[in-house]
């Protein structure tokens, strides 16, 4: 049995060791463009940011690795071409192009960054994007020498190198063109993250909202400032594109394999595209949420990591249904967490619920305690049923486990009337002595239409 | 319609003031033999350690503010008698005896320290328990002038104590009869909490485990040490008991209401006693325990809070059912947090269940992040059905919210198999690619009979 993976950072790389270990006698190959292979790209920000010294620590799995237990990887060939017919993929590599047949292929193909349309965006070397190791690697040795950033898009990326950049005290403008920050949030929680990254802001950096860079200027290859709509001019030394990414697809979509809507592949509970023997997983394939059961597009670099395990298990034979996902995420900007599971507001509405919520700011301890910090917590469920849709927390260190905690009863559809009496931890240095999740509910209660 | 409440502490200051709001109209008192009124009685552990500088942060509610919304506080008033055919209770205060009428009567008379039977544990003054407000101050004096202490018993108030002492510099003696600390955890557990503590133990302390105290001596009516069953001695300025505590029961027993075998008082879920017009609610009485049904005796902060919000509901006629509890609690000793949820090993074989285990030791954020930690969870799930039935958590901050995403699995009824496709958040400062929740969940797939 010849298994072949197309991408190897995080799905790809989990679905070889995994199919590896299931079918021991099977040959498993890696394809991918990148220079490496099975790494931690969530920690990429962390790295720039100087939390760790050496870039290496990011790598999970190395190419040694892979060979001793038997699977082949190859770096820097690019699988430009599936042949479903001929079960064949063209690799190019820097020297030639040639064919491998496959019994089982699973595509693993990831994202990329999105490049906005900006004049000048790809005239100059300190421009970047985030995506690969190599991306880190530029980003932090420029940041060293650099006094201030432009960075474009307040996304997880953007927010994560505002931190990473403040804290080696650069001064940066952050510019999104949406009217707010981190716009995957509720309107009203990232007002908040706004709110609280402006307390925090010891004049290291700008927020600029409705905000969209017309042009980055430069000489030399080198960029010096951008230039905004509203007529800004904004000098900086290093310019981080951060405004999106977008499913490395394209080659699945040439194959005939069908695209789903949001762009991404489309798969079944058994991680199968539509073309017999073909898998996919990781970012670069959709996956549906479990509270609607609508196929969304959740990168996240947790949901890849479980794909692969998935794509693996039926690509070797074991029946393994992926039920979906919640879309749980976090993150931190300086001294602010936040994070998210289960349905946005917009997406309540789109998909046909009447949400109602409860909005909870507490301490994150009994408030006699010291270094007591503040979350405020958004809880939606529907009206009607009482059905919990999700969650939003901001705030103090701990925010995001009350997130896991409505992650947990999304995932056994609880309703606002069950988890009221939910049963949760207290101490004084741990929580106030309602968690902020119960007091959440009993707002809920009276807002849901079946009697609490 | 005079509603009179029995004790003032947590559940019968939440039942005053949620009664009040429910039935403006009514006379609602408190009588309580305390000198103090709705306070924090699990933060007097944290005042005596020096967290915070003045125990009035402890006061929830002052007699003032209870006054102003109209309810009235009988401080050092104690109910001697309950008379259930009169509808009165008999309250002494330190001038006079008389019968007060009631409607409706609501026992939270909490709960009192097991005081051992120790020779000389009666003799000397600096010997002490904690419960209350006072209890709480005298042990802060007297620590302050304190070089040694001796605490006999390592549960909760015990450790939390060890804490206080060494963080403000003694020398502490803890002494346990059982063969581990921290007892009311499970035997594997037990010795993690032992290893963490004796690792972070810079000379400061000493446990002492299946080691009786047998006598405390002294002079002066003032204890200078304790020494052993097995011949030990061990000097000191301060002595705690904290072997447990038991419920104030017997006066709902002499008024002839049911007790259960825990020996605390049997209440329906609508807080009803087995007596007419008498309910009770917080440490004094049992609550059914969610998983197995079976009443338990669970004194904790955040149970008798929704007790004493239970039992004004159903006193004020709203029928409002509670359901029980998890035994849901945390605290921590020095670095170490320790957490629990559900039944423990013991409750399960008792309840009969057929438990199997998994027990994984991981960091609580990706290893190549700073301040990295380690937690270790216990997860346990029914054998046959593969029904979530308790977990615990020993190490860094964060390990108990992994307890509370266990306990609303455990509220929900999941099992195993419908826990390992929770999407918990993920990012490399908040936990590792897998979080220790979902690696138990897999190995726990492998051991229990229905298929995963």
């Amino acid at each position: 049995m010849k298994i072949v993976i197309i991408g190897g950072v995080a799905a790809g790389a989990k679905a070889a060791a995994k199919i590896k270990r299931l079918l021991p006698d099977s040959e498993v190959s890696i394809y991918t463009d990148d220079t490496h292979v099975s790494y931690s790209a969530c920690g990429l920000p962390y790295y720039i940011e100087g939390n760790f010294a050496d870039y290496t620590s990011l790598l999970v799995r190395s190419v040694e690795e892979f060979n001793t237990s038997g699977i082949d990887v190859y770096l820097e060939s690019k699988v430009e071409k599936i042949l479903p017919a001929q079960q064949q993929v063209l690799v190019c590599n820097k020297k030639h192009a040639f064919l491998v047949d496959y019994d089982k292929l699973i595509i693993a193909t990831g994202a990329r960054p999105i490049i906005p349309n900006i004049a000048g965006v790809k005239d100059y070397k300190n421009v970047y994007s985030l995506r690969k190791i190599e991306d880190g690697i530029a980003i932090r040795n420029k940041m060293l020498e650099s006094k201030r950033a432009v960075v474009i898009g307040s996304g997880f990326i953007g927010l994560e190198l505002l931190e990473a950049f403040v804290r080696n005290g650069l001064f940066v403008d952050l510019i999104e063109k949406n009217d707010r920050i981190m716009p995957s949030f509720d309107t009203d929680m990232s007002e908040l993250i706004r709110q609280r990254l402006d307390q925090s802001n010891d004049n290291n950096f700008e927020i600029h909202t409705s905000e969209i860079v017309t042009e980055i200027l430069g000489e030399n290859g080198v960029a010096t400032g951008v230039k905004t709509l509203s007529g800004k001019y904004m000098p900086t030394d290093i310019v981080i594109l951060s405004v999106g990414i977008k499913p490395n697809s394209e080659i699945a979509r040439d194959a005939g394999i069908v695209i789903g809507d949001t762009g991404a592949i489309r798969v079944n509970k058994l991680m199968q595209t539509s073309i017999e023997n073909i898998y996919a997983c990781g970012d670069c394939c959709e996956e549906r949420h479990l509270i609607s059961g609508n196929y969304v597009w959740v990168p996240l670099g947790s949901t890849a990591n479980k794909e692969g395990e998935y794509a693996a298990l039926n690509a070797a034979g074991v029946y393994s249904e992926f039920e979906g996902v919640l879309g749980s995420s976090v993150t931190r900007c300086l001294n602010t967490t936040m994070s998210m599971t289960g349905l946005t507001e917009a997406q309540a509405l789109e998909f046909g619920y009447t949400p109602v919520f409860a909005i909870v700011s507490k301490t994150d301890k009994v408030a006699y305690m010291p270094n007591v910090g503040e979350i405020t917590l958004k809880v939606m469920a529907d009206k009607a049923s009482g059905l919990l849709l999700g969650g939003q927390a901001v705030g103090s260190i701990g925010a995001d486990k009350r997130i896991n905690a409505l992650a947990t009863a999304l995932l056994g559809r609880l309703t606002v009337q069950e988890f009221k009496r939910n049963d949760l931890t207290y101490s004084p240095p741990f929580s106030p002595t309602i968690d902020p999740l119960l007091t959440a509910m009993s707002i809920l209660c009276k807002k849901v239409s079946r009697p609490c």
